[in-house]
């Protein structure tokens, strides 16, 4: 399987006009969340009339679909379906709706078949801790209509975003890896550890660099939501493939460890560096590109 | 297993004086390797006269031993045996041994075995990329004498290594999960994202900064010696121990996430997540202590 991106946009895109209002009241469903809260008050700092609605406001997310022209859709993926069915069909033609899922394909089928307005798909990725968008990578999925999108990507764009437009389907499949084996990796990394009674005080002690850092992103878990952890696990289609192959792997090099195999040591690992070479390369690029 | 690391001393050391002599001339033997050279660039820039020895040099390590009052050990950990037992004997009891090994136990057993010299084990644990020794880790076994040890301790602190003392035996345990299931789990994942056709240019436009993180770390293999890194996954008696959690453990979280057991995940991130907390408490702590 080899996943092809779409070519992110590189050009100019206009970012103060909407296409039918300079700037257009946007309502967060789910506000009150921590991405919801997040969001608000980026577009609150951008200068937009921002409305929310969530479980304890008095605004409901019925009022707030017919007052907004833009409708973001802050939500646990558990919930989404029901909330988007309900809404979808209040929803003016000339609006916008997008939602925050972690995932996309499931998400933007069913704000496609529920609604009738101009749709996008947003995967902010990276969680609420961040301080500011700048640098911070986002992904988009086109849904139906041109000219929302690309006042969206624009403005995301015009905050610092480093936006990719991939099909829904690229998303979640590169989430398999990104999100799902990434997790994974780091619960039973830090489950064995807790079985053999470490420390984690005392292992930093004798540190190598490398190990530091992968200290460093298991820390970055204390900050996230499990039930978000756990919807990204078990609702991804693409999951278990992915694990499959990563534990396929960790037998494979056992049985070459085990049987002191160095030949086939050496050549395993140097494969693996020709990837890190190519993940040196994208670095680089990635941030000549910003 | 629960980890006892012997307390670092955080007292003053005094680093001028050696016991004997008080500029005593370093000997690298393996000095034209790539510790080798950062050592004798490191001991040069401090002051000491410095001969190295190796299988291109005129200069042959017997000679080397008997005109040298620090003697260091950079060799790879295969020949390492065969070295000891024929330089031992020719070593002065009044000088200093030392290794740059990646693992102690046996490493420093065959020291104290050949030789009747003071003796220590060595493991800076960074490798020759990096540009100082400021702020990096260095762990250090008591073999035998304490009057080189003590210089030896005082002159990695005095410019910026992190000291600590431990037992052979804890050293490689320890490794067995900073280095080597480390180095299995970036591996695993190196050869899964090859068997998919992942271009790691194309995933990294979809990271997230967790995984953008741990490509960086898989990317660090780039500029590591395969050979170095199979034997420490293959000479260190832990390894198969600390490989096996690991992967019991993904065995048990893939049940879980195929029988969308959802409380059984939130339980087990969750006690991951307090694990997080204390890494992160712990970097602070570290950070402070330099």
């Amino acid at each position: 399987m080899v996943l092809s991106f779409l070519k992110t946009v590189k050009s100019r895109i206009p970012t103060d006009l909407a296409p039918d209002v300079s700037r257009p009241t946007v309502g967060i469903i789910g506000g009150l969340g921590r991405m919801g809260r997040w969001f608000a008050k980026f577009f609150q700092d951008a200068g937009f009339p921002v409305l929310i609605s969530d479980m304890q406001t008095e605004l409901r997310p019925e009022d707030l679909a017919r007052q907004c022209q833009v409708i973001i859709l802050s939500l646990p993926m558990q919930v989404f379906p029901k909330v988007v069915a309900k809404l979808g069909p209040i929803i003016p033609e000339n609006s916008f709706l997008t939602d925050l899922c972690s995932l996309k394909q499931s998400q933007v089928a069913c704000m496609l078949e529920c609604a009738c307005c101009e749709i996008a798909g947003t995967h902010p990725l990276f969680g609420p801790v961040e301080k500011s968008m700048k640098g911070r990578r986002v992904a988009l999925c086109k849904g139906r209509g041109k000219r929302w999108f690309t006042w969206w990507e624009g403005l995301l764009r015009k905050h610092g975003a480093v936006t990719s437009v991939v099909s829904p389907e690229e998303h979640d499949r590169t989430m398999a890896w990104t999100q799902a084996l990434n997790h994974f990796i780091l619960l039973c990394l830090g489950k064995a550890m807790d079985d053999h009674g470490i420390d984690p005080k005392q292992i930093m002690a004798l540190a190598t660099p490398s190990f530091e850092q992968q200290m460093e992103i298991l820390a970055r878990l204390y900050h996230q939501d499990p039930e978000l952890y756990a919807t990204i696990q078990m609702s991804n289609p693409y999951t278990d493939g992915v694990l499959e192959t990563f534990s396929q792997h960790g037998a494979n090099l056992r049985k070459i460890i085990k049987e002191r195999d160095r030949k086939a040591f050496i050549e395993l690992f140097e494969e693996v560096q020709d990837l890190g070479h190519t993940v040196l390369l994208s670095k680089k690029n990635y941030v000549d590109s910003r």
